[in-house]
């Protein structure tokens, strides 16, 4: 459907001039310049000629083939102008020009005038306020940037137009090649999701880089984008993780708003490597392109100096990569062949003295070796041998073998021929090693995400539809729960000091009590909460504190919740909250009062399978707990496992609830269960928080 | 006294070639092409003339002046040669040639043979197996590495040759200039502490940057490179900071140990910025070397592009900056200057459209403002104006305002003559808006660093010199601590039940009781602990399970512990451990018995001062919960710090302690003390550990 964006019969600029400061000049040349084949139609009432190309008074005279407009008009003719595409049956139009939604309250008109009249005449356009496209195969430029990257493997496309006209100047720069790269603008018709599609269906796009502020449709964008993860690599840099840069987002584009932590779970669910910089996200992207996956975290490093390869292994240590053992034949092997002094074991140091020769013989034998998943090749300095020498013989052995070599050629003045050997041979080059690390634990992400076999979440349906609804529509927490399986410590209400001790004498000691009020969110605020209480005195002194507190703090004491003790178990939180974007997300982790303070809270989209579930335990260290530490037995995580795919179940199930949390959620040792002790919730657009125990 | 090594009167370079694959054609190459202006003479005695040089037959014939030699001939020969140099009155010497203790026992051999000449005829030498020095502004070039940097204000000093060649590479093409660039070799005579010493007193450095893989002398280290650091930046890059790079550190240089905790708490403490990469070690390097410091963490960023914008803004944040307010006449005035739609607010967008003059209004307009602490310019590319004039003006405006300016212009084909100019008016240029946090953050780093008063350590004397050697002696750890002037809970050793009993009852309720036995590490891995024992009944089931515990894991029982039970407190864990480097250390954290897990311990080197102690504790989230945390009230702090800094000195004054820690260290709220629980702790060349509570 987005295929004429690229693959144009013949192209109509409206707008275009011969002014040489105009964008609609510049347009005109690149479509001509970058040697789009087909029929450039200049349209423009007062010129006859721009650029030795016959120029046309109005849309309606352009000759046939033509199936794409570029618009560079002002913002108020705009839409007359998208009517003329569509009577002329041009169904696809790019608008460069400015001025509508991100200009203010009359650019917005301005904006809904021309997705009506779009819809109207059946145009799909990308824009307005972008900066146009390319597509290096077909080739077509429809941009006004000057400068065009090479024919390459990676796509980009971009919700701001800067970072498109500075990765045009970087990759031109740096010598690395593009297939298609999109400036999206406000979107306001053609939105990232379908440009992820569009560059998933290039087959010259093997890998699809994104920068992104915000999504059109959370759900959409996921499915769209694992999708295209299950067949290339897609890499995305998210603007706006930051509060500040969040804020500086919504005022850039007014995207929709949504948590950087749900951007980052359901980059992680659909298999979408995000990065840290720009710069990363290209070391990535080039890896991916060009080399292939390693088989795991073993990593050779061949290098003729020790201190760069130092901190390469420094890096890649921190980067959660490891050192390759390499065999003993291996290491023979290089005794034999290497200079007396060089280090044979990983990292491999053939020393200053040795040339392309000898690290074509080390970088074969390390290929070659069983231990070894990845390669990397660094050379520091030197000025005895070509550095493009060592570049022809790198490609040349990486090409052989099947599994990635990442190069650093260090230095800046000397190398320059160097690197365009490696990108020729599609080695990834960065001048630093330490940048290597990033790049082989994207790669090592890719696989492990590629090898998780893809699971349908577990459908319960176990409880009582009627129950559940009233539950949740009286914000009756705790029965939700329980009908969804969760389960609490024996407890009862009391309303009064006796009560309370003949309540604490049935449930058994030892106990806890609760002050129970409408008003109070946070209860150990104000002291609401008696702990391992053990005999009817300590009853009737907790429940006096507990009043004495309530007092003080001016709130309504309606009586006291007793519940059972549990002892011994370790305090988790899990819970639920829903992201405007991405819908209900699951957190779970450390429990207790201090979970902001321990920060151990990790979150994941609903709804999750068991691997899923396993995996949002292991990446907290309340998961690595509860596999057993020092003299604590293993708590019971099948329990916990179970609940999280419950609850994820419940936050799809039941789209009214906007956060639910249960800390502490007591873990007791193995096939000993897990009770959630404390619970609380809003449904959506309820401002008030609704405490439960 | 190094100074013959940088501005030499005269050079002789023993082992010069005519050859021009041999390091000694390039030396002398370098020296007479990079115009070093006194004497040069080639010593071969095959030679009569070298580029156009008379040749010498020996050392001897040397004319005078004379004062440093270059040698680069094969290893067995050097020590003849530096006999020369010292009976020729040369006293200092730059060894080239390798195949000394980096190439096994023979040349280890050799370089014992070396230095023991040296000494004997009194000559300085910066190596063997380094690559030579440089001093840009002399200007001298001992090395054999084709190409020179500019003259310019970083002196780089480096344990790794291949780091220099690649600096001299890569500054050559990044148009960096430096001062002085020194490859230290094994530096078994002239070493890393020294050459900082030299960058210090050279006047034209004004920013030292090291690649520091070891250090010879831990605390002499520190001590100089507090000095250098209190006049001018000091910035180092530590390689071997994980355990793979370690090994490698070692087998690279055998250079001798010391941990990586180690080296960044002395790092921090002499005011040492530590990156990351290379890549940060220079970014930071041309900010403090070209812009004055920064007041404060405010940050206004202006750019032409939303996006790039962002993507600072978010790396800011993370790395603890935070935009500037601006005031509202700011607001007001760029309102009235910048185009209708451009955002005012912090970060300032001037929008495509806007030019260098746009930029120079609004630039001026934010060093203006007094929220503003530095400037943050971002240019995404455009072509209708040259990048040149934009670095002209950003660095005509930022030289009349004092505060810091860090551009960053995005590209690469395009802007190479705007960096030339940026360079040129000393205004630092990242590629990728993102690198300017890490700037910035240095920047701040720095300047709070250099706000800290330099307190001296309070010495305390209060406790009997005999007793605490007794106590060390004897491993009597609880004495030594109490005799610091450290609290224990009161306690009381019982025999068998009954007793436990009978001081249970005295000591009065709660209890804990521990078991005693020599052989035991971890009590609670063998459940030797039971805790809030508030009945005779309960000391006597404690009892028992102590006693079923022991047999069960079959150590001796020799009584337990009885101990009065602190309540309501936070348990944190405070220790010493000795650096084979830096000396004693002091640990504090959250502690308890997850203290690995929870990765919550920081260290600082003993002794610390008032402010050091707090710092230390402030780093922690331990330190964090102690100011008051939810319900609980602030912690007894002062305690704390006055405790940290006693066994700071208790590090210090007994240098046989290897390890001592408390853990847990009770702290009650606020005056009302803090107890230690457990002890634990080992001497010097101890392996056993010893226990006790």
């Amino acid at each position: 459907m987005l295929d004429p964006f690229f693959k144009p019969q013949g192209v109509a600029v409206i707008g275009a001039s011969r002014n040489p400061h105009k964008l609609g000049y510049g347009i005109v040349r690149n479509l001509k310049e970058y040697r789009y084949q087909g029929g450039i139609y200049p349209v423009n009432k007062s010129a006859t000629e721009i650029l030795d190309l016959h120029c046309y008074e109005s849309v309606a005279e352009v000759p046939d083939p033509v199936d794409l407009a570029i618009v560079i008009v002002p913002a108020p003719v705009v839409s007359k102008i998208i009517k003329e595409c569509g009577q002329r049956g041009i169904k696809h139009a790019i608008v460069i020009s400015g001025g509508f939604s991100e200009s203010g309250e009359e650019g917005e008109k301005l904006e809904e005038d021309l997705v009506s009249v779009a819809e109207e005449w059946d145009v799909n356009f990308i824009g307005p306020n972008c900066i146009g496209t390319i597509d290096t195969h077909t080739p077509v430029n429809t941009t006004f940037v000057a400068g065009m990257p090479e024919s390459g493997e990676i796509g980009f496309c971009s919700q701001s137009g800067a970072m498109v006209a500075s990765v045009i100047d970087w990759a031109r720069g740096a010598g690395v090649g593009f297939s298609r790269i999109v400036s999206l603008g406000n979107q306001v018709d053609v939105n990232e999701t379908q440009m992820i599609e569009a560059l998933h269906e290039d087959d010259q796009t093997k890998v699809i880089t994104a920068y992104i502020e915000g999504v059109s449709n959370g759900k959409e964008f996921m499915k769209v984008a694992q999708k295209a993860a299950e067949d290339k690599p897609v890499v995305a840099l998210k603007g706006g993780r930051g509060e500040s840069g969040a804020r500086a987002v919504a005022s850039h584009t007014g995207a929709l708003a949504g948590s950087a932590e749900a951007y980052g779970a359901a980059f992680e669910r659909s298999g979408i490597l995000q990065a840290g910089t720009m710069e990363e996200m290209f070391d990535w992207a080039r890896a991916l392109a060009w080399q292939p996956l390693p088989k795991g975290k073993n990593v050779a490093v061949l290098t003729n100096a020790g201190g760069p390869a130092i901190l390469a292994v420094d890096a890649l240590e921190k980067a959660g990569m490891q050192l390759a053992e390499l065999t003993a034949e291996t290491k023979k092997y290089l005794e034999s062949r290497l200079p007396k002094a060089a280090s044979v074991s990983n990292p491999v140091d053939v020393l200053a003295g040795s040339g392309p020769g000898t690290y074509a013989v080390a970088l074969d034998a390390l290929l070659t070796d069983e231990t070894v998943d990845s390669v990397v090749v660094i050379q520091a300095p030197q000025d005895w041998f070509l550095p493009a020498s060592l570049a022809e013989v790198v490609g040349e052995v990486a090409g052989s073998h099947d599994k990635p070599v990442i190069a650093s050629i260090m230095g800046k003045a000397s190398v320059d021929e160097a690197l365009n050997i490696l990108h020729k041979r599609k080695i990834p080059n960065v001048a630093f090693p330490e940048r290597v690390a990033s790049v082989l634990k994207a790669m090592v992400k890719r696989k492990e995400w590629l090898d998780i076999p893809q699971q349908t979440p577990e459908q319960f349906t176990d409880f009582n539809e009627q129950k559940v609804q009233k539950s949740a529509a009286e914000k009756d927490w705790k029965s939700l729960l329980v009908e969804y399986g969760i389960a609490f410590p024996p407890e009862q209400f009391a309303e009064n000091k006796a009560e309370t001790v003949t309540v604490a004498e049935s449930i058994g000691y030892p106990v806890v009590l609760k002050l129970v009020s409408e008003s109070v969110s946070h209860k150990t605020e104000v002291d609401g909460v008696k702990l391992d209480i053990r005999s009817k005195d300590e009853v009737t002194a907790a429940w006096n504190k507990i009043k004495e507190a309530a007092e003080l703090a001016d709130v309504d004491m309606e009586g006291v919740q007793v519940q059972k003790m549990l002892t011994g178990g370790q305090e988790v939180i899990m819970g639920l909250r829903r992201d405007p974007q991405f819908g209900p997300m699951v957190l779970f982790g450390t429990g207790g009062t201090d979970v902001e303070l321990l920060q151990d809270v990790e979150s994941a989209i609903a709804p999750l399978n068991r691997l899923q579930a396993e995996n949002l335990v292991d990446a907290t260290r309340a998961g690595i707990k509860m596999k057993g530490w020092r003299n604590q037995p293993p708590a019971d995580r099948e329990t916990v496992i179970t609940y999280l795919m419950r609850l994820s179940q419940l936050g799809n199930d039941l789209s009214n609830i906007d956060e639910l949390e249960m800390n502490p959620l007591y873990v007791l040792s193995k096939g000993q269960g897990a009770y959630a002790v404390d619970v609380r919730g809003t449904l959506v657009e309820d401002e008030k928080v609704v405490v439960q125990d």
